[in-house]
């Protein structure tokens, strides 16, 4: 590792661990604590599991004098990690009151220092300790981002569940409740930032859609590869490069928007079962859904829960939260069908400036491919091809990136994955239908 | 109500409501947002709550500019009054990281200072006026002292739930996660104060069995009165008083031990479905417990989970949170039954001086009667009328009370209830048994 | 044993033994197999375990060379009697469907055989052994006359289970699944008497109702006993007779009509929360009820499903198949109250002729009395004391006989028991209020 | 419709029929009633439901004075199609002891006859009414077919539930249950072809594994295609026939057997998290499995319960009764993998005789496909279109068939399906791997 890698490298954890801190900072040590629900961590977990994850796979392995932070941490903070150890529930993080939030601050401090003085070692090791040390301390950082991204989502959906409607961000109202009336919480650099790539992304659709078809971009197919490839960073999952054969197809320009699934609504969408997959229409019955979560009825029309607190329906905005089934029940109503994960990805990556929008920093966009294993590929040996490999069942893939997911996260071949019944990430839908064949 | 009246209960005012919050101060803003269980709530609730009854049914009603302090809190805070309208769900509490608990304890301190006021404007009152004033003070202050038990029973819950196993009071060890070494939370007065009545509880006990029979203290029973008499606070389920007839029994001196409990235990007496109620078998069964509430086995014998940290079994001290299905079964192997309330109430108030210890202040003790409206009992109209009445289905009366019951709320007459299940709670055994007839 | 008493036994026997399969003729072997609920057991399980009671309990016992009929019986027939060994769980009992029904037939009738050849045998046991055998026939019997009632019950609950709505006795019309049409099923003797002796109880009521007061009846009270006495056949569960002080009180002369009930409804009672016990609205909410069991809006007014199929509500007719709530509820909206166990067997002792009606074989009437030991009980030694004993807790107390009772089966002493939120049995509400307030 | 034509279905029809009638002639009507969880059904129920589908696809269509047989056959019978309207619940299929069995054998019986007077009546039609109607026949009859091999997997699972050990054929011991002891059930030619199947599948694998590998076939894979084609009947999930790109690839030639299984399990498979994916490890925890559905522990090794009743573990024979996560776990502990259903289809076409044994007729085979639509798939329009489309999420695809699969229903291309979790199906294993890595 050259000292300038080193130093390249150093200035990224120390960008992406303080960006962690900042979507805290509008929190207040409550709002850090409780679990709104099983699948969901508190904030307060993220930023210890976060810890951990360099800890653990990083020190433990490369100090030579390594000494727990805490011998407790190992437990409380281990996620689904079965080969390192026992694990605290997951159902019950909300539970753990102590360590109280300033110790996971402290905690994460105190990591910081030791890698940054791990690194520093490391510039006299030989090459292959050298490599491996940086591809660890690379896959904590993306790992810290993917829960920078949960944090998001985790406490949107907790203060969603109170009646104080509260804010998250500096928009805060004034009601006593607000985070900048009670003087507790520092105005959010994160949360403004949150907002302001949301509307970029909004703005940035505007001029150019003077395409042949305005709304679908239609691709030969044939046989085609997907997969990562080349030298940067990308998870397990995304290997191998591999062939698959596309007939052709097309891709929606731009994801399917609030006012085109208020549309669906008002047409009865939710109350035709001839629209939904079986286990969809008992998943609706059971749940008792109406709309797509955080949307309430309000005055003839509809209102959404934000991280701005309520707000009225934007009809061009891009609708977001919605389950797998019921983003598969809105392209049968609409007829067309979700795009295949290849698709997708080969879509993005031969479409021409300009022909498709919307691809990341918007919403994640369901595929109707499950969740597998590529051909050929094999989990890493040892805790750390726990990762992804284990979960490649009964999950559907999701791709591209949201207004959630941090920057320099994105990427073409990146393969995000939930149950079809997940509503509480930023999930939306960008329409396929087959080519006239 | 004269100025030496005021006087008075200003003052208990004042101490009650600052017994609550010595109770909370040990514990962090964290500690007192999380739910552990639905059956439980947080401290801050417990705090608002408190709050919301002076303001929901003293400030509402006398005074003359009522004015709302939140008006959302007026449905967060309702615990189960359907007549004062809508509530937060029960087993959401744990969401509410809003109100922050400073907040919260603003809103206590507003409540406060206006019933401070009120009082003093009561002076000119009608006299019937100010007993009406009175009178809800007066309950609203018993209402106070029963949540201040239920904040040690639901924290003690709650912190027995983390692995790090923290403690509550000044005990503390010099862990990381101990309170004092994060300085950030008070040395606890109220936790030494529980201690401490504990700790001369277990005292007062030794001198004095020098009886007839060193274990039972008979009683001829016949036609008698039980229910509350007199001018003195007590709650409406204390009334009428009315006549019981009862036969010849005995009740044991001292409530059951660990160490006997233990014998039961080693007897196998969790193996046994002879000993058991069929439905405290299925319970066991269920729930697959082997011992009481908190107890752990350890180097081949036990240690219990207590608000100083996990602590060997003191055999002689006596068995605390145990369910009504484990008090049953462990009377039934001891060739004894529970007493019911009428035995336990005329025996508490025939026995002279040393004949039965423990009736106050270490358990409250189940007893073989479900939770029954006295022979005329009437609620009271209106809101207030849902206190008591409305429980009194599947749920057994214990009497008594407990280490974490507050000075000055114990009485003979004092029914206290839960249903079969619960553990969480400080409840043991006394013993009955028929006498020879 | 003389021999008249023999001659006694064995003709109650064969009358007994015959009336529970005259139960079982309208009903086809797939009636008999099914089970509803988990509460419910199919028809064939009812009619083997009965023989299993006299097989396990009498012959057992008594046969010198004692051979099982069938080894997995002791099992499959064990209903809840841990120390005979192995029970086939109860849910579970309704998967059995081997053995075949016709093979059920043949263990009663060859448990028939063996205990009347023991009987013969026992003219010449010491009369020790002779009074056990006694004994234990006699439970046996009373044993089945209870399982009697059951099988009219959880027939009923099954057959209302079916779209078609079966009727279970002769009064069948024609449609493809009436039992006479198919020709399986014969006419049933059982149906026709359930029937008339329904009618008999209403036409009973209407020459007598020229009282002082039409609707109450009143009692003085005071110090006096319940429990039975004397030498009759009762559970253990009706003694000892002891003394209980009762406050004067009065019983309504009927049990609350279809009519009354239907008005409650009307009235909204099933959307008062202050008319019902927070578990009964809990219970209301949790269920989503509306009226009884059985009733079904029906063009304006009710209809209810019964075993002649669907009827109009009789006004007239008592209400049944109400839970404990819903008795609760009616009695509190009515500006009465459930009496006590005590209340009602004082009451039906003391009540001259004609005072109160409807008193046995219409309705088990809900009491507010919590089943529980009565002072001095003592469960038997050995299995039979499981009889009723462990089922003494979070039960309320049932008082009278129904429709579906046996004849010679009543008592003004019997103790039936169920779950609050039971409504599957024959169970319908006295109203009860304090005298002289 | 020519001559011939009508007289080759009116005998398919007629074979079909009555097969599924001898599949059900070693049962009583008890048997037939129950159900003994939601996923199965009542045998009574599938002879319903299979001759509800002509009645109401083919009679309700085609003839001109349609009356329903049974007005509420339609509600009752229907299984899932929306657009026929109201089904009677699934879970509630169990608790129809009317109509009787002997009147759905009636009501079949009517359905067939008026099917046969359809034929003939259709010589005169014109050719696409003809042929509308022969495509619903040949449909209804596959559908038969698909109930056929349920109708032996939901039998064979009520059966395991009853501690008699029933067993299905005329293989029967001698204990008082064995139906041919009492008399009722024929003897079952259909258990016997059942069994003889089974046999000549073992038998075929002997002599011919000369190979040059003798466990592994391999496959060069390319730019291939699946689905099906021509002319013959298939179902609509089958097509469209389109390409796939496959790697260099391997089949096992035969399936994994008992003996191997039961290695796995004596190399602790089951205890392994690192074997399972966590999905499937979370299934063994909760249900607490310890080896394949119907595999005992017995004196140091295995018994299985079959449709003969218990027989020890047949080491060469293949192992059955797999979930999804068991074959998957089975495949990584043997270094292997699940095949993908388009290397399983392009195998088996492919695959010279002898190079692949037991791809029909032994047991379904999991693949790590998840069911989805091929690409281009069009649903039919009207409620037949509900046959597959709706079910393509969250399952998994079958290939081959299996000992319990109707004669004349296998194809390569054919596509079942299951839940992860399903057990009580035929299922089996025959492992992959990746070709020259």
């Amino acid at each position: 590792m050259t000292g300038t890698l080193v130093v390249d490298l150093l200035a990224r954890l120390r960008a992406v661990r303080s960006r962690t801190e900042a979507l805290a900072a509008p929190l207040s040590a409550e709002d850090c604590c409780v679990q709104a629900m099983p699948d969901a961590s508190p904030v307060k977990w993220h930023l210890g599991h976060t810890t951990w994850f360099f800890e653990t796979f990083v020190l433990e392995r490369f100090e030579s004098d390594y000494v727990p932070v805490h011998p407790a941490f190992r437990v409380l903070f281990n996620s689904y990690y079965q080969q390192v150890g026992e694990r605290h529930p997951r159902p019950q993080r909300g539970l753990l009151t102590r360590p109280p939030l300033a110790e996971v601050y402290q905690y994460r401090a105190s990591v910081n220092a030791r890698l940054e003085r791990l690194c520093a070692a490391a510039r006299d090791w030989p090459a292959p300790e050298q490599a491996a040390l940086w591809s660890l301390l690379e896959l904590g950082l993306h790992h810290e981002q993917q829960h920078q991204e949960l944090i998001v989502t985790d406490i949107k959906f907790l203060l969603s569940c109170n009646p104080l409607m509260p804010v998250y961000g500096p928009l805060v109202g004034t009601t006593a409740c607000a985070p900048a009336a009670t003087g507790r919480h520092a105005s959010s650099d994160a949360a403004q930032q949150l907002q302001k790539r949301q509307q970029q992304q909004q703005q940035q659709l505007q001029p150019q859609q003077q395409q042949q078809d305005p709304d679908w971009a239609g691709f030969a197919g044939g046989l085609q590869e997907i997969g990562h490839t080349g030298e940067g960073f990308h998870f397990d999952n995304e290997r191998p490069r591999h062939r698959v054969y596309l007939a052709p197809f097309a891709l929606a320009r731009r994801l399917v928007t609030q006012g085109e699934y208020a549309a669906f609504l008002a047409a009865g969408g939710y109350q035709d079962p001839g629209l939904w997959l079986a286990e969809g229409w008992d998943w609706l019955q059971a749940g008792g859904y109406s709309a797509p979560l955080y949307w309430q009825p309000d005055a003839g029309g509809w209102s959404l829960f934000t991280l701005q607190g309520r707000q009225p329906l934007q009809a061009e905005d891009p609708v977001l939260h919605l389950s797998y089934y019921e983003a598969d029940a809105y392209a049968r109503w609409a007829g067309a069908r979700l795009p295949t994960e290849a698709e997708w990805e080969h879509g993005a990556r031969q479409a021409p400036a300009g022909s498709l929008y919307q691809l990341h920093d918007v919403a994640w966009q369901w595929t109707s491919s499950s969740y597998a294993p590529y051909p050929g590929f094999q989990a890493a040996a040892g805790a750390v091809g726990e990762y992804n490999g284990k979960f490649m069942v009964n999950q559907y893939v999701l791709r591209g990136s949201s207004a959630a997911t941090p920057p320099d996260h994105a990427r073409d071949t990146y393969r995000n994955f939930f149950p079809t019944g997940a509503r509480w990430q930023y999930t939306g839908v960008r329409l396929a239908r087959d080519a006239a064949r």
